[in-house]
Order: C-alpha cells, then sequence, then structure tokens
C-alpha cells in the first residue's frame, strides 16, 4: 500500500526525521534520457523554504539516483532514489511524543500500529510527497515525447477564488508568484490572506486546478480503472486533500443534459471533437481527446501554532502548543504534486493502453 | 480492470442487451449466512421500471448464484451469480451503430477497440451496476455483523438542495419517496422537478451524500490506500459521477484550521472521540472511530430524448433522436449502487486491517 | 486468489457439485474472432469420459459465453461464461461429509474455512480446470496470430518414460492414443499401465512435457516475474502437480556449465540463434527466441477405490471406502490443462511486453 | 514487476555496478523488534568471498535501513534499505560491452530493453538476491514469534548427491562447511568437485533441499494461490533456478496411490496428524501441519573462465574471454537465498490467511 500504479509504479518510503526519504520507480520506459535537472527544478518547486508562504525549514531536497540508469537513459530495470533528510529539529516534537494534534493522523496511527514516530508527523509528514516528486518528473518526461503537458494551478484560498477557465489564463504565469495563482490580481489577493493567517498562527485551505493537454483518445479502462478514477484517487493520497472533480463537477449538478452535453462535430483537418468540454475530456472513463481538468481542495493543514485542547495517549486533556516551522497553506507547495499525481498516472494508464492497442492491431 | 477491491474482490461481466450480466465475488469470508431476500431488495433498490422518476424498463433483476455457498452459508470459494437480461429491445438502438451520442461513451469505446456493441450503451450501460448491488449487498451482510451501517440518500438534484447534516436527518425516511430524499419537503420539490425535465424529454444532474456509522478506528491505509482515496475511486467508478468530497470537503477550503479543526475528549466511558465531525471519520487515511461521510456529484445523463447534432463514425454530421426508455435523473437509482460501492469499500479495508492487526498482536 | 494473470486475466468460480463453473476472461484484445468450435473441442480434450482411461462421469461440458463478444468478434470488454454441471451424484459422496480422504484437501479446507462442499470434492475438485481450458483456448486463438503454438503430451506414467526430445517427436500424434503420448509404442506400455491400476483401484502419477514455438524474443520481465517462474506458478497451480522444471532442469544439473552452455551464432537470414537449447527458450527470465519447453510432475490422485484408513473430523478412525466415478490417472486430461495454462501465461506477458516495446520506440 | 509478494512486500532495485543495490520492503507487521545483527548475519552467509568455494570478489555488504523503524522497532511504514556497492571492477566487463555471453541475459535484455548495463551482469547479476536477503531476514524474524522455522541446504553438487531425508539429517552442521551440505562425508566430495571445476575455469550445478518448520495448518489459496505455486514462482525467481518440486516431487510420479497417500491419525494430544509426510506439508494448496519440503534444481553458472565462441551484437562471431571473479558453483551462496525467499512467501501467506480466519471468526 506504499506502491502507487499499474505498470508505471512509484514505492515509497521515508519518514520526517529518520535518515531519508526515497522510493523505487519501477516499469519506466527504457531509453528515456534521464534530465536530472529537470527532476531537481521539480522537487525544487515543492521544497519548503522557498517563499515566506511556506515554512521556514530549509532542505534543499537532493535527490540521489542508485540504479536505472547507464550512460544518462533509463535501461527498463527500477530507478532506486534517496532523498536525505536535513535540517531535521526533532527536539521541537518532543511533547507530541504522547499527544495527539486535532485533525492529524497522530491519533489514528497509534491506534492502528500501537506504535508511532512522532517526530515531525512521521510517515504521515507531507514529506514523503517529494518521492511523487520525482516519480512525477520522470513520468513527465516520458509523456513530454508523447506530447503531454500538465499544468497545475492555485485556484482558491479560503475564499478568494479564481472564477475563470483555464483557457483563458495565462499559464506562463503559474510560477510568477509563490501562491502559484496564474492571475496576478487575485494572487495578491491570496497572499495577502496567507499571510495574515500566518500571523495568527492559523492555516488556511483552498483549491488546486489542473488542465492536462495532448493526451489522445483511448486511456482509461472503461468500469473499474475510469481514467478519472484513477485520478481521484491519486488526488485524493494527497495530504490534506478533501475532494476532487473533473469537468464541471459539483457545478455541473445544476445543469441538464441539454445544457451542458459535449457536441461532436468534424474539424477541417477531419479528425472529430467537440464544441464544449464540459466532460473534462473523458467519457465513460476513457479519454476523448480534449483537455482533461479537474479539482482537488485542499482543508486547512491540521497543525497550527494556536493553543488547542486535546487528550494525550493516556486520555488526560491537555493544553497543546505546537513549535517547529510549519506551512500556514498548503497550497503553493501541493501545485507540483498534482502535477507529479496526474503525470503518474497518465502514464501508467498510456502503458495500459498501449499493451491492448498493440494487441488489437495484431489481431 | 473489470475487478474491484484488493481482498474482497467483485469480478464484474455483461453488456445491456448480451446474454446476461453478471460477476464473482472473491474473498467474502467462509460461514456468513446468505440472506438472498436481503440481496434480492437491495437489486429491487436499484431495478428500472420502479417509478415514474425512472425509466420505464421493466427487468426484474433476478439473482443466480451458482457457487460459493453451502448449505445456506458461504464457504470461503467464490460466488459467482448471473442476472439474465431481459425486455431488451435492441432495434431501438439501431440508429445509434454508427452514431456517437454526446458526452457519452460511444465514441471513446470505438476509439479504444475499434469495435462496440451499440445496443443499449453495451457494457457503458448502468445496467452494469447490478453486479455492484450484489457485491455491496453481501458486504453489508458481512459488515452488519462488525456493527457498521451505510446509509446514502439523495441530497440535491439540480439547484434542489439539501442543506442538513446528516445526523439532523431522519434516515428512516430515505425510501419513504421514490427520489430517495429523507427530507419530504425537499424531496417533493425534487421529484417535481426530475417530472418536468423528464416532460422536457430532458435530464438533470444532482448529489447523492452516503454516511458509514460504526467503523472502528484503523481501517484504511496512511499513503496510497488511503480509506478516503479508496472510497472516491469507489464512488468515481459510479457511471456519470463527476465529483467527490468526504468530511468538509470543497466546502471546508473557505475555513481556517482553527475554525474546523476536530478536538479530541475523552469520553465518559474512557475511550477518546472527537468534539466536531468535521473531517468526515478519517484522518491521515485511516479512520478514527467517527462517521464517515462523503458527498458524491452526478452530472445530468447523457442520453436525451431530446433532437442532437452530433457526428456517426465517418464524421458526417446528424441530427440524433433517441429512442429507447432513459432515465431522466440517475440519483434515485445511484443511491443503492453509492451503498454498494461504499461497502465492497469498507469490508475490503477491513480485511485489509484484520491481517495487520492480528499480525501486530502476536508480534 | 481466485484470478490469474496480470493483463489478460481469467477470474474462474465454481464447485464440483453446484449449479455450474464458469469464469470471467478480462483484458482478452478486442476484435479477435471468437471461435466457437476451437475452444469446446478443447473442453472435449479434457471432459471426463472420454475413453476407458478416464472417470465414467458422463458430462458435456458445453459453454456458454454471456458476454464480450459483438457479432463473432471479441469487444475489448469481459467474457462471462458458465459451463452448468451434469451427471452428478451427490449421495456418493454423503459418507465424505465429515471424513478426510488421504492426501486430500478435504481436511485443509475444513480447518481453513471451518466449512466445505464435501460433494465431489467441491471447489478442491479438478473440475474447476474447465475454466482454464475455456480461458487457455482464447488465449490460444490469439497467440495463433503471433505465430506461437503450444503442444503438451504425456511423457511418463509411473515408471514407463518417453525419453525422447520433443524435437524427434513426431507431435501430430499426441491425440493418437487416448494416454496422449505421442510415441506410439510408449503409449501402449502407458495404456496398459493405466488400465492395471485402476483394475486395482489404485491411482498412479506421471509427468508431462510441453513445448512452446514461435514466442520472439523479449517476454518474460527479469526479476520477480521471470517467465519460466510465472510458468511454474501456473503449472503447480493444476491439481495435483507437484514438480516443475525447463530446459534441461533438474536434469541439467550433473553437468558443467561448458558442456551446456548454448553457444550463439548468426543464422544464414543474419538473426541470431543458439546452436543447442539447453536453456529451454530463456534466459534470465526473458524469452531467446528459441523453443519453450519444460515438464510438470504428477502425483496418483490422491482419491482410491480401495479401503483407507483415516479419521472423521471428530478424529475418531474410520475405514473408508470411497464410490463414486474417478480417474486412475491424471496425465491423459491434464495434458489439455498444462496447454491453457501455458497459453494465458504466454498471452500475459505478450501484452506486457507490448506496453514497454511501444512505449521503448517511442521514447 | 521488481515487487514480490501479496501482503508482505518487497520491491528491490539495484545493478551489479552502480552506486547500491536496496529495497522496500512494505506490510512489515508493526511492533517487530529489528534485530540488525540477525539480518546481517543472513546477508553474510550470501555474501561473495567468504570461502574458497566462491567468487574472491570482497564486498562486506553493509545494509543500512534508512526508515520504518522507531526506537528498534518497525512501525508499520515502509522500510527503506539501502546497500553500497563496492569493489567494482568495471573495466573487467569492458569486453561484454557488446559481447553475448553463452546462456546469460546480456542477449535477451537488450533485445527487451534496447540497452543494457552490461557491467557485472547489471540487472540479471545476482547481486540483486542481497535485497532478498534482507527481506527474508525481517520475515523470519515475524515467523520466529510464530514458531516457524525455515531451512536450506545443498543436497547435489553435479552427481554427488545426498540422499536422505531431512528428518535423518542434523541440520545444524549445514553451515559446518563452506558448501553448506549437512553431512559431512557428502560435503567433502562436494567441495572436492567444485574445487576441481573452478581450476577448469568451469562451472557446476546442483540441488538445494529446503523444509520448514511448525507452519500451521490453514496457509495457502486453493486455486491460483496454492502455497506450493508460490512457493515455486518463488524460488524459480532466483538466478540459475531450472526446476521445483515439493514433497515426492518428480519421484514420486512412480508410485501409486496406495503406497504414498498420507494416512490420517489422532495424536496423543488430541490433533489430527499424517503418520507419513508423502504431501510435503501442503494438501490441495493449503499447509496441512506437517513439515513443508521441496527442492530447488540450479544449473551450472554461464559465466565461465574458459574461452567461448559466441556473437557480438552486430552478429560478428566472436572469441570470448571473460575476465572478472566468479562464482564456480552457486550453491552455497544460494542456500540462505532460497531461505529468504521461502521465509517472505510464508510471512506473506500468513498475514493473507490472518484476514480470512479473523474474519471467520467474526461472521
Amino acid at each position: 500500500m506504499n506502491t502507487f500504479g499499474n505498470l508505471y509504479r512509484l514505492t515509497s518510503f521515508g519518514e520526517s526525521h529518520g535518515a531519508a526519504i526515497g522510493g523505487v520507480i519501477d516499469g519506466c520506459p527504457a531509453g528515456l534520457e534521464l534530465d536530472i535537472s529537470f527532476i531537481q527544478k521539480a522537487l525544487d518547486r515543492r521544497r519548503p523554504g522557498q517563499s515566506s508562504l511556506t515554512t521556514s525549514r530549509q532542505e534543499s531536497d537532493q535527490v540521489e539516483f542508485l540504479s536505472g540508469t547507464f550512460e544518462g537513459r533509463t535501461t527498463g530495470t527500477p530507478l532506486g532514489f534517496i532523498i536525505r533528510n536535513q535540517n531535521q529539529h526533532s527536539d521541537d516534537y518532543e511533547n507530541l511524543r504522547d499527544a495527539y494534534r486535532p485533525s492529524h493522523a497522530d491519533f489514528t496511527y497509534q491506534q492502528k500500529y500501537g506504535i508511532r514516530d512522532h517526530r515531525g508527523g512521521g510517515r504521515s509528514s507531507a514529506r514523503e510527497t517529494a518521492t511523487r516528486i520525482v516519480g512525477g518528473a520522470i513520468a513527465q518526461l516520458a509523456l513530454r515525447e508523447l506530447g503531454v503537458s500538465i499544468i497545475a494551478y492555485t485556484s482558491q484560498v479560503g475564499t478568494i477564488q479564481l472564477n475563470k477557465s483555464y483557457s483563458s489564463l495565462d499559464l506562463n504565469l503559474v510560477d510568477a508568484t509563490p501562491v502559484r495563482c496564474p492571475d496576478p490580481a487575485i494572487a495578491r489577493q491570496m497572499i495577502e490572506l496567507i499571510e495574515q493567517v500566518k500571523a495568527e498562527g492559523d492555516t488556511i485551505g483552498g483549491v488546486i486546478s489542473c488542465v492536462c493537454c495532448g493526451v489522445p483518445t483511448g486511456w482509461g479502462e472503461p468500469v473499474f480503472g475510469k481514467l478519472h478514477a484513477a485520478l481521484g484517487n491519486a488526488m485524493l493520497s494527497i495530504n490534506a486533500a478533501k475532494g476532487f472533480d473533473y469537468g464541471l463537477g459539483f457545478e455541473g449538478v445544476n445543469y441538464k443534459g441539454s445544457e451542458v452535453n459535449d457536441l461532436f462535430y468534424r474539424r477541417d483537418d477531419g479528425t472529430l471533437g467537440t464544441k464544449t468540454n464540459h466532460s473534462g475530456g473523458i467519457q465513460g472513463g476513457i479519454s476523448n481527446g480534449s483537455a482533461i481538468y479537474f479539482r482537488v481542495a485542499f482543508k486547512p493543514i491540521a497543525t497550527l501554532l494556536q493553543k488547542q485542547t486535546t487528550v494525550d495517549k493516556n486520555g488526560q486533556s491537555i493544553e497543546l502548543q505546537v513549535k517547529g516551522r510549519h506551512d500556514p497553506c498548503v497550497l503553493p507547495r501541493a501545485v507540483p504534486i498534482v502535477e507529479a499525481m496526474a503525470a503518474m498516472t497518465l502514464l501508467d494508464y498510456y502503458l495500459l493502453a498501449s499493451s491492448q492497442s498493440k494487441a488489437r492491431s495484431k489481431s
């Protein structure tokens, strides 16, 4: 259950305050040029300490590959990699050894396993997602050769909302601000809100939107492996994720079929397309050639710097004052994680579809 | 990819207009009394023709078990079952042989497989979900012995919304109206809306809410097998589902951590609980002992009885007038499907958790 | 655990004396012509009552397909099928309700599940293998288009042994005798031995050899998915199988590397091959283009018609006299089962290899 | 395909001449004391350079755990570990860059992936099995608490055969000689043979036997997950393995059912057992409480120090003289690998059985 994917698979390991985190990527196509600087850049977008909106922990998150490549290319064998942990202040967490932070995984881990590493959240820390960035970046390298691109961005922080379709945004601006919202005016408001919340020792939630262009028709399995179900599963595995929808999603329930059906037509080049894309690029669980877009809801991070009433493992009521360096808002750093999970899912489904279409053409 | 689950697994087969649909349930605990009337009642809640809100197709949906039981009890071996198809009017679909219904799976199946059964939607028909009802009903029988209950209900149709928490509803009233909304006044409005839409030959979307009570702490895997990700994957595999959230979900992004964190306290009986349940019963991917609740968004069904402009497989523009008997709204019949998918997911995660906790106590 | 395969998957169900056995074949390439008479012929080779060497039970083993085809071709959706049970004499087994046959699965099923269907061996009956024949025959149809052929034959019964390589045999003669040994003289001796054993109410073991021609290089996964490990797993899942080896196998341990290494050379057509094939067509877990050959050892069937001392479930010592109609030797009917399991394995690995090679050529 | 197991899972990575090999162990029971010296001792039994019978390469094979433990105990989260490669002489392999060693994986890897790391055999090197030792040692720690012990030993080298049952051997003597045969006289002959073969620059095959005591009834799945099929799959995944049998295996085909059936009786303590154990501790794929024993055949290692005729990747005929330090016989170092694979398989099946039996007792 620490493995993600069917044919392209990431197995991840590691706790926040252990020696290292890392993973194994299995099923990566052979012969792919492993662009390390591309992968490191992706890690840098997620790493802590990159702006005033994020935790001040400084971790360089340098990835070391241990296997699976030869003379700069992937060989089809598994890619093992590690990222050493650094800059841990384990002492900051000593008062969490027996205490359960409200809305955090402390309690459920203790109940499930009878033992837990309380330092820095242990395995439940979002630090684990750095391994997904590695898996996702390599998937993106492979998808790039297939003409597929994936861009995520912050579309809501608290009640500050970006009410525009992806097609009317300049997605080159995502990284122009530290909040990763491509609309500069909205981004400013989001940044102000996060800074205000941070000053209060509080946290705030939000929404990330993502769009995947260039996916051809035919990726996705019709019943239990629907492409959007796989994407939903991937997104809901990200820390603090509370919801997922695609296409018109929850908003679309307000409409009639006649208002939102995507009518087919023939393009000038003879291919078939749809005039609108309310479906979000997927029909019956299978990609239809249009852009795939979806949203992921994130709750405010559970770890506050405010005093909270809770209990310890003996059931004693305590006042808990968390120390340490924490993010006031998960959104800015979660943008590359959403992209990574989308990339791994899409490459996995490309490989599944490949075996089928090759089989079909033969028979 | 027609198999759902890890240890409790349903493999489903069947098209709308083939000889039969059916499935194989593997991993069902041995010694369970197989209450056939309970299973049949669950099927009856999903079957077509049960009210004026649903398609007028009459199918009795009688399930026949072929294996896996001995003298009324499950034996631990796989349960094979079939449901014969009846009352098909395949001729109604002849004009769909080469046409692609807007926002339907016709186009993507054809592209993916190069061949499709156009009659009644073939494999993409929601008829397939009857097999899930069987798998889910048996899971519910097993969960009942563990004290777990699952209730779903319609909480929105178009813009008619039930704005109440599950805890303030009388969930015994779910089946009191054919729309399966437990608030009689709201239910009436929903019914009116569906009937109006039906009269127009149109369709309408909505939201189903679901609450699972009695799940103990410890079900769920921390990283890629988070309990809510599994539930999300399950729900998004249902036909016409477009979104999923749990706990405060998309609504919760508007709040600060200090407003929505669930504070722990010690109950009078010495056990630990939370004062609120904004988390939706799951923390860090693992059940925390509180009620699990979530929502599923459904789009308006793609198949309208209105004329639509589309193309055929040669790219010719056509005016399509669909015949046949179709639902104006998926919600009423989807309520038991949501329950079935939740039940299969929960039983599966119970079995996963069992192996771990037994292992733990030994070592 | 009633599902076999990764991408081409058979899920089987059914007991010997239930209503029917059957299965679901998932992942079959779309567009394949479903040659029902080919499949039925394969079933006829396995069915009971076909000769004096097998049980006298008469079952026609007619397969009924319920889904997954359209106008004679597979559609890429799962193929559900059933084979009704007939000619059962459940009363013959009444004295086995509480008794444990020596070396049979009666005891272990009872211990594992706390309940079992004692009639005809229930799920542990080799009757279940009829579903594998269906899955295997369809795999053979697909493999045939790829130029792959699979032939198994009886190479040993008791101490009567066929000491010839597959390449010196006329494999067209396999079905010339009911024992399915392609050497007529040896076949006669085997038949005599089986008839003698049958007259004694006893049973006898043996070995089946199998050769797969036309498999190109590149099928198989290098570490835990080695092609020969997958074949071994497949063969050892057949009832009464006790051993598996491939290439020189157990015999080859006697040799030095210099005696058995297969030297590469360039064929006249420019392709590379090996002068000998001691490896059995697989190197490092991956097919090398030579014929794949292997052996499967089968123990004498546990169910004798002689009186045996055993215990019942209360631990009482009893004299057990089994009634019913049983095979004196599993070999003749196991030949098509070996072929079926090989075919499913090879098609599965073809599909796995397809996704990889397509991925490779793109990247 | 670099992951082994269902609930207890090892994912391995690494090439012979890369930076490190390593793996991730997922599903290990929580709360287990991680006895590092036990694990290191297991690695030492496999490491090169331990005696004159093995390669002279000196690698200390120190394992470094990176995650999954807290204060000396496992936490239920994945155990990541690495073993740095040392003492590589990559230059020794330069003449293998384009050459295909006879009966080695060079050719098939190149064909499958279009690229390979030729140094030290790359991924096809038996070096990878060190990761299995780690996974197996931890499994043995868990099994020890369940009363299960696993002992393997060399029972044949070339034609020198140990013709004794495990029950008549003193298994404490396995490590008394470097060849790991518990019969001192036979061991001496084996050692002589290996030294002679080594002097010739040749290699020799053999057989390893293994016995697992203390496995209770009920481990194993009846159809496609038979315990012996899982063991066979595990053993055949070991480098150079060519065959597997259990119980009487290939030898047992010579007997009649009446000669080899294991008769049940009631022991003095009231439990049920069998008078003989020809079945090898498994009936119908499920453990029956008796000792499980099996054999694994290993071919002579393909890499000789003799000159061999072969081709390079352009099809040119070449005389190949391999350099480097190679084992003359795989057997002595494969003994702990057989134990490791058996341990991982048994723990995995214990976990599978646990979920079932817990489920059963509840329902």
